[in-house]
């Protein structure tokens, strides 16, 4: 448990992308494999996933001396589909997308003997991911409220069965994308729901219908389900970069950004499980932008300026005398939006807050620059 | 302390980023600050920094209920600046570079009655940096090596004292960036030199002169100094990222890339002192695509196509055969190096590692495509 005056005082981190291979995956795929019979464990498992299940059902099969096989669609990141192999798994790349390998995975099953490990919707996973609500409970006793992200609904059906038979006081509150809100709609229509799919960072979250076990289990024990947009998962991951100093991947931050924006209850005492940090380092570049623009710590601003000698110069110490450093100029002659003898100029300024981006803006507009969308 | 199989078995992190203020800085100004007399508490301290040192004396003096002043030149950081101010500090921001900042802040001490902290060449701040020594040696007992960065030399010099004194036989090795390598040389030359100026993300070991005191005790206890490049401590701090899910500053990660690209003996069961995790998050993104690009998981090939329908579509299928997934494409057709009719074609790669990288150029070149530095 990680606790960070950055993140305001009453916001705890339950830090599973500390977690072996992680993410918290690996506690319900161990408490699923540990369960099975001799007889289903001489056969082995078999599972479908690109992501962290993989990896927890793979070191969890070894650590137990049993074969695990793992399906992923044949355009998994390399480093995944390495990092499951390194784990101990065999490792079947199956041509097409995510169904076609779990259409894969369930023929071997059948085909083989193996026992299929489902991600989310089974007893032992959800029991698995349980026990991190009864360490919760046993690290912040005086907690009031916890906060965690849904995909399936095994991470959140474990963790407030485990919190509700507890301490039924505390508050069980979901988070999920707001492009996939698949247990969002769910839980407010009162019957499972597949949604249109939509794009989200938070890909361990991705799942467009929840399972009919996990769906119960919510409906009974959670009390609430909120969701966040793209801009305040990327501000939650930059957040716990600059705060905790800790990497979360972007459904791992979900629950972070339910907090920091205000979806929930601030003034209880609150953990956030930070579910998990495999986040695609290649791509966390752009994540981080975008977390810095959702809180106003970058901006672009682009304007036409005459291609005239002195006005760029002009352009930036006004830029200078508003506090704001100058990251990076852009400067186009040739695009078809601008004339001849004028260019468009796009500068990407450091800045303190949103307050802070609202000044230079009108600061601009007031010496008479145009400002560009 | 933490562990973590991604950097090597033999490898343990001691994570001063996780530290109150983000490095180690606040262990020897407490110390510092603490053992004032009652006549210098009631006038305050002064210090000089843009970095850790500001925060590490803000919150020490703050936490001691003693006033102090901070003085930090003019361009300094925004964010360094208010999270000084956060800490309780009275900031002064004086015109000019880090040397008229120094000059400011013993004018006012001269004239204020202050008390000056140094950042390093200070007996207190030396034996406060020595209780991570301690530490290393508490948490573990069977530690062979330890790692630490250097910049003036007060962290090696407080670590270096302790773990010595207690266990002579335990190396300790210092590291510096390679482009500002002042104790490196001083040490080898056997005197204290100031290096020329050099650029380096490292910038909390940015230090062109060693201190006297730290200097004649690096001769005594220090084992030996090694140097390390930028690409080597870019490539350090994705894999503190990736494996501990950890954000380390640059110069707490020359401890980490010491180890990995072998520059000491990795047999032994080692402790690198990660100092600080205080990256600025805006160039951050820059450093890991210098880190990616460092360990061939990036790469960027060019090569130049005639402009015709298809050509480009054989490049990416070519690409594609190879396992490499396409990251970006840029595409120049008004480029003074090209001739008409024809483009050059960036692409950005994601690869496994360098072995991949080569591969991949060879089955290009193989195929006649000409590729471009």
């Amino acid at each position: 448990m990680v606790t960070s005056t950055r993140l305001g005082k009453n916001l705890f981190i339950k830090s599973e992308n500390l977690q072996k291979t992680g993410s918290f995956k690996i506690r319900g795929a161990y408490n699923k494999i540990r369960n099975l019979s001799p007889e289903e464990a001489s056969h082995g498992v078999i599972a479908c996933s690109a992501g962290n299940h993989a990896q927890g059902v793979a070191l969890s099969a070894t650590k137990l001396g049993i074969r695990s096989v793992i399906c992923m669609p044949e355009g998994a990141p390399i480093l995944k589909v390495e990092a499951t192999r390194g784990y101990g798994a065999d490792v079947v790349l199956v041509p097409g997308i995510y169904d076609d390998a779990a259409r894969e995975a369930q023929r071997l099953a059948r085909e083989e003997g193996y026992t299929f490990a489902h991600p989310f919707n089974d007893p032992y996973v959800i029991a698995g991911q349980g026990t991190i609500g009864l360490e919760i409970l046993e690290q912040v006793p005086d907690v009031e409220q916890v906060i965690v992200p849904i995909g399936g609904g095994g991470l959140v059906s474990g963790v407030a069965v485990a919190v509700k038979s507890m301490r039924p006081n505390v508050k069980v509150i979901g988070v999920q994308a707001a492009t996939v809100p698949s247990m969002f709609v769910s839980h407010r229509v009162g019957e499972i729901t597949t949604v249109k799919d939509g794009a989200t960072i938070a890909d361990g979250i991705h799942v467009l219908t929840p399972g009919d076990l996990t769906f119960r289990i919510v409906q009974e024990y959670v009390d609430d389900i909120v969701t966040v947009s793209e801009d305040e998962i990327a501000a939650a991951i930059v957040a716990l970069l600059e705060g905790p100093k800790t990497v979360a991947e972007g459904a791992g931050a979900t629950s972070v950004a339910a907090f920091l924006f205000g979806k929930v209850d601030t003034s209880l005492k609150t953990v956030s499980v930070v579910s998990g940090g495999n986040v695609d380092i290649t791509t966390l570049s752009r994540i981080i932008t975008k977390g810095l623009q959702k809180t106003g710590r970058i901006v672009q601003i682009s304007t036409k300026l005459t291609d005239k000698a002195g006005n760029l110069a002009q352009l930036l110490s006004c830029v200078a005398e508003t506090g704001a450093n100058v990251l990076d100029i852009a400067h186009e002659r040739e695009d078809a939006k601008t004339e001849v003898n004028s260019c468009v100029v796009t500068m990407t300024l450091e800045t303190r807050d949103a307050e802070h981006v609202r000044k230079i803006r009108d600061e601009l507009m007031r010496r008479g620059y145009r400002l560009l969308d």
